[in-house]
């Protein structure tokens, strides 16, 4: 028996159709073929079944922070599976960690930082407009983690408060701008993720950590390819994403080394 | 000023050259150019700079798991970060949870689970060969998690000790021979992975959880591309990796529906 | 001054609308923002310009036969530039080539395999379906090769008529069951061609092609990623084909050699 | 029975090692079993086999002229089959075309080119390092087509000497310091191509094309997966090329329209 509030994902073989709700008591959730009352789910549980009045069927399953990403309510462009997973390994998240991201947006990335640092950890989350805050803000509370953030509203130029954070993220499409804010934040040795859209970017950024003391600077792009799982038909799916944006880390230094320690200098590379 | 059992990453702008240690007092890194003593890397501390006898530059940084999981030693297959991450978000690994992974293999993804479930969460690791187990043990004891893994000896045909489990990860040639054994195991709901790197077993896989009480399979594939960061010459390396693996997820549930569910059975995507 | 049947690409700068055209004296063209006779297309030569009535600009480009592929008038699935650019390289094609290509479909390929064998060339193409074989005729005719095919209505289970060609493609859901038509046909040495787009067939092809007199069996994915051309912002696009098929490619030999030869019969890839 | 002169791909299903010969009588291959004569080769003809003292088993296959590519002997980076397949569908080469190169380097696409213009086409192919064409020129030779192939040394800065040619190829470094010479010899209409391997190239090169009297500019990417082919492990090669180059295709026109036509003006697609 599930509880008021308890988040589910119902899931039906027919189409995959699916549905992510919170249950609330004498609530129905709508679908193609007749609605479903969220008393009759609380009451199949997680791994049981409901059925609409057309008879479809749907599973009761509990939702994945992946799910729940892609599944935000927003108004931004928000980041993908495929790049928070990469990044919580590059950025170095755990649980207990104190992170700061610029750009909330809609908070698809404020949850999912909020689900891995746990309820030892903290997330600071700065966004100079303030209706994105309040989305987020209702983002993270359907998760259930909206006590582990701070939501702030301001801008990186103005700086950080934090300081001697685990890691921070720039969700900004100027993040080059940040990066004195950013390294004052940054406890020493620690990283910084931005993800930026274009090449044009990408090579602001570049420079602009070559001029800041950050090192080992890494760009990443990932692909991720689905397939359909019929057993007499296993194939990739025809579409697929062909970009979401350059995933780019740096490491805070105290200090740049001496001269003519060049980023890649030992490289030649040119056509 | 870092202490004795520190991890760090020292790496160098040249070359990108860079070595995992644990501190340990009177100890020396061996590099290409001379050695370091770990006294000096320790007074040095995070974000900071230590010289080999020739002159090359090494930054003291903090590693990440990412880096931790790629530097492993290993004496099987690893899963790469690429893989790790989405695995993360799909299987909903969480702060708290209970994961039970069979085949620990050289512990690299038992590293990363106790990592990211933290200190109140539990992962179980089957291995039924017990030197694999030793192996594992030692990567999650430097990587500070071994309290967290419950460490077991035996294989998926003799069931598992554990119930309603949030996570399961079959990481073993014919994962399709341990569906009954992790269905057993996983809280109705929730998910099981598993990584495999033939068609073939992909085929059987789907199968076997077709015919088992598991929906909403998914099949992923992920790759991973990374750049030269050169700031005049910015461009993709020349080779990357073409293949780990399948990533196949699926949900158990307390039993499969009516007939005529079949998955993906609306699709016609014969040739 | 173009002529009567000319081929042509009309190109707007103006969100990259584009259509092709065979002239006709005093035929139209028609557009979202207009009309454009075909009498001012032919005036203003390849690189010139048309207006719309309401004043869209057009350039009066050539196709190309990749341009032409795409836009082919279809009734069945058809192959992607991207396959068909590596088929070109994979399968041996030249001016002067005899080439078999069973499954006409709709004349994609077709067209294509007589653009490049040329006048001294030949394609020969069979298909089961009379009715595709008449639209394969009429995109050949538009693309002014239809003089360089022998449309045969027919199934390779028939086997084909040819002797000593110098390519072969099996555009078909089971080419496993052409294979020895196909070996029949082929030229000692030569290579066959085929595209299948599940696992499925993908291992039942394999399986057919050890069986039989045909080795250096090579499977090939491409991947084609288009991006955005505003110099301040140059990015990929956001999506792309995730998936056409499986290409094969083998050669036809004599004899299978001595035992003990299997194919990657030294490989250990097991998981 | 072979003749003098004729290529052959010495194909063994050992590992897959291979070797491309031009027949010689008298001649032996030497492989690392033992050495084959030419005229046992000869004698065997396509499709048959010859064996090496050590008992290793050989097909004489035709080599296709993706293979050539790939093996010419080479002292600059050369184009891959993926690449050079696109390019020939989107360039619009043909049988009979005439097609300007810049830049000859070791000769792999300038043979290729050769290939696939055919006897009554013509490839100018320009370098200004001599040394580059005599390497080329032996190259054709033994493909076969160097009678197809018009060497000359010199730089675009100085012009080219033809006029309206059906395709071009710049392969330089700069190639946006060629875009006056190439538009002035490319037929109006006609397609240029550059494959440049940085994004800072990519975006001079836009500029450039912006600036000039070039439309419909694409930019694309291609990826070629290979696989094992072990039919009870079929699997993606462990490892492939991640970055060859960006292939830049932009159209020749008489002269760029009205202003505010700018590529890519109606699109936002900032971050």
């Amino acid at each position: 028996m599930l509880n008021e509030g308890d988040l589910v994902l119902l899931w039906s073989p027919h189409k995959g159709d699916s549905y992510l709700l919170s249950l609330k008591s004498g609530a129905f959730q709508g679908t193609r073929t007749g609605t479903i009352p969220h008393d009759s789910v609380a009451e199949a549980s997680y791994g049981g079944v409901v059925t609409t009045g057309k008879g479809q069927l749907f599973y009761v399953l509990r939702p994945t922070s992946g799910e729940f990403m892609r599944r935000i309510r927003r108004q931004t462009q928000i980041i993908y599976p495929k790049d928070a997973g990469l990044l919580l390994l590059y950025l170095d998240i755990f649980p207990g960690a104190r992170v700061l991201e610029c750009g909330t947006g809609s908070g698809s990335l404020t949850s999912l930082l909020g689900h891995f640092v746990g309820e030892s950890g903290r997330v600071y989350s700065y966004d100079r407009r303030e209706e994105f805050s309040l989305i987020a803000r209702d983002n993270c509370r359907r998760w259930g983690v909206e006590e582990r953030v701070t939501f702030r509203i301001g801008e990186a130029v103005d700086g950080f408060e934090e300081r001697d954070v685990d890691a921070l993220v720039l969700d900004l499409p100027s993040p080059w701008e940040a990066l004195d804010a950013a390294h004052a934040a940054l406890a020493p040795g620690r990283r910084l993720a931005a993800l930026v859209p274009t090449t044009n970017q990408l090579e602001r950024l570049i420079d602009g950590l070559n001029e800041g003391a950050f090192v080992d600077i890494q760009v990443l792009e990932t692909f991720l390819r689905t397939y359909r799982t019929n057993a007499r038909r296993i194939r990739p799916d025809d579409t697929m994403i062909g970009h979401t944006g350059y995933l780019v880390i740096a490491t805070a230094v105290l200090a740049r080394g001496g001269s003519g320690e060049g980023e890649g200098a030992d490289e030649g590379d040119g056509a």
